[in-house]
């Protein structure tokens, strides 16, 4: 067996549109850029990306797949993407660790608890 | 900005079991095994893994978000999952270089073509 995960799929009403958001709230690079699909990854050599294709007609219901990310700061993450244009979603998630997001087209996506160790900026020597 | 892409998660009707076949097919670990969820990752230091969480009632639509592996070898991979229960679905994709499965519970999933280089088991020196 040798399947190597290359990217999550997200079929979207706007792709290209939807393409540039993610790069901007990830600060991910764009690495294909077609008329039928835009892909971004982190660095070029990186692999899984994420590649957004047009292919949806308007979201209608609660994704079943879903993409977690985890913050240094998570307060100081989820005000950064609010003011990019995410939206703070009540999906019934309770008192939970996690923040749910959802991006322009609505798409859930969860920032999870800030990782472990030193605040982003502080001296690691 | 500072978020590490730390899992894809899947919402399931039967998330344990699920989760052990996508380890089962893709040669994965069990990272996570708590009652609330399994993740699953290439090793464990390895993100983004997959996690597998029970919130899902039975699938009802086509996902809007999927995920690409890439093989070494598409028609051996994909014989090799056929063999352990996915299945080959037609969503009107056409013509196209990738094959479309479902896993168990109906989610797509790609498997592109094979990457380029020497097939598995040949002399790389």
């Amino acid at each position: 067996m040798d399947l190597e995960w290359e990217q999550a799929v997200v079929q979207a009403e706007r792709s290209r549109e939807l393409a540039r958001w993610w790069a901007a709230a990830l600060g991910w690079v764009v690495t294909i850029d077609s008329p039928e699909e835009m892909e971004i990854r982190r660095a070029p050599e990186v692999t899984p990306g994420i590649v957004f294709v047009a292919q949806g007609g308007p979201k209608r219901e609660h994704n079943r797949l879903h993409l977690d990310f985890r913050p240094s700061d998570q307060g100081a993450e989820v005000e950064r993407l609010v003011g990019l244009g995410a939206a703070i979603l009540d999906v019934g998630q309770g008192d939970v660790t996690w923040t749910v997001l959802g991006d322009p087209e609505g798409n859930e996506f969860c920032v999870l608890s800030s990782r472990p160790g030193p605040p982003p900026g502080a001296d690691r020597s």
